[in-house]
């Protein structure tokens, strides 16, 4: 059954003005950034820096990339209240050790809150993703494409991370927010509302492919992981070893496959 | 007393192989990730995900900005070993409430761990920038063409945030990192390490201007803050609240000035 949500969705930006080169003032769009609490079965868990676009996937999603709750079934409502910038979850079987489930953090260069890394560090070499799932170029551009299609905020007012869920050439979900870790929880969050699984799907981020952003496209059980920008170290190693399809530098017809060929045909490839 | 420290700064960054558009394997230098976990009096705190280029100053740093420790004469020293993944750092004065001084956690845009976040907001009101400082703009020009030149693993690698500390347009420092919120603390450790005061400084991060990235230079008495990119809403409340000169979308001779316009004198104003 579906959680009780708020719809608590805001603005994405907000418009001040601004002094150029030239001296001229001139209207700037800005990323909007609220704070976020949210409170787990009435206990303060985190304060999350949001855009405030969809704050209930955000935080369903972020609830799941942490692995503090096992199911969407066991939440049961999930209500965002601006005006004291409060998120209150209740969920069917209130978590006893929250204060010990997250007492070990690491900052992720992706902005995590700690315990996925830890404990997913432990069970990357457990996890399975399809062998058998497959990208191609023409798919990867179109994908591309889209994307550019779809980034408001960022052309507006810049100062944002885009994340998108693809299956094939649609876009299911595409969301952008002040925090690259947002985005990402955002759209767990919806695909869990949505009970839409990672396994044929296409992860893409404009934000950088670092451990933190590889570790949580494997835990959505998504095998291919696109990003415009580049990757850290970490990410690479974390990629090889969940054996992730991760593909970086993407942008127009250019591309970097960087781990998972196995799994992507070039054009060429498919052609012959 | 200076604290005793390792020099344990690793390579920025690694070589690997990609597969490009046209199938070729190219060499792809990629941005170093490390994790360094590190123990305050044997008290393990966080751990950080870093390139390493300078682990101590970021320990420091990242304790100075965390409000964790309240003068680098407390620190006794710092001790990094990365074959562990470990610093230990050793106070004079062992902070006897850790757990409790950082259980309010905020996951801040920039990523910063949250204890920064709660207490200085709430402090915010009482800081006071030197409101006699003064940019020009042929220094701000000045200082991106130095910036420009330095920005090494940025260029072989990208997937880093780059930050700098100017005096006028001479460079004091400039740390790129995987994390923004890593090369923002590292050059607050190195400045007091090297007893530098910020009230005549400029803080330049190639970062968004994020609350976060506002609330520590304003905590570092920095009165001047620009950036390559753009702003977030609350980076602009904040910025206007401490009274910081604020600039972003600065590159070649295009900037945007968004705050603190009392401090900054364009070349058409001081010419006249």
């Amino acid at each position: 059954m579906r959680p009780v949500l708020s719809n608590a969705g805001r603005p994405a930006t907000i418009e001040i003005t601004a002094i150029d080169q030239d001296g001229a003032t001139v209207p700037t769009a800005i990323a909007g950034e609220n704070p976020l609490t949210i409170y787990l079965d009435n206990r303060e868990l985190v304060t999350l820096m949001t855009l405030g676009q969809s704050p209930e996937a955000l935080v369903i999603g972020y609830l799941r990339n942490q692995r503090l709750v096992g199911r969407i079934d066991d939440i049961l409502a999930v209500q965002v209240d601006w005006e004291t910038g409060a998120c209150a979850v209740r969920t069917a079987c209130p978590i006893e050790d929250i204060a010990a489930r997250t007492a070990h953090r690491t900052v992720t260069t992706g902005c995590g809150q700690g315990t996925v890394f830890g404990d997913l560090m432990a069970d990357i070499d457990k996890l399975r993703l399809p062998a058998a799932a497959r990208l191609d170029e023409a798919t990867l551009y179109g994908m591309l494409d889209v994307v550019r299609k779809h980034e408001t905020i960022y052309k507006a007012a810049g100062a944002v991370h885009g994340c998108a869920l693809f299956c094939g050439t649609e876009l299911l979900y595409f969301v952008e927010d002040v925090g690259r870790h947002n985005a990402v929880d955002a759209i767990a969050g919806q695909m869990w509302l949505d009970g839409v699984a990672g396994d044929d799907k296409i992860f893409y981020t404009t934000g950088r492919l670092t451990s933190e952003m590889v570790i949580k496209a494997a835990q959505m059980g998504i095998p291919f992981l696109v990003s415009r920008s580049g990757l850290t170290q970490m990410g690479y190693d974390i990629a090889r070893r969940a054996g992730i399809t991760m593909i970086g530098r993407s942008q127009g017809r250019r591309y970097l496959l960087f781990t998972g060929a196995e799994r992507f045909q070039r054009a060429a490839a498919s052609a012959s």
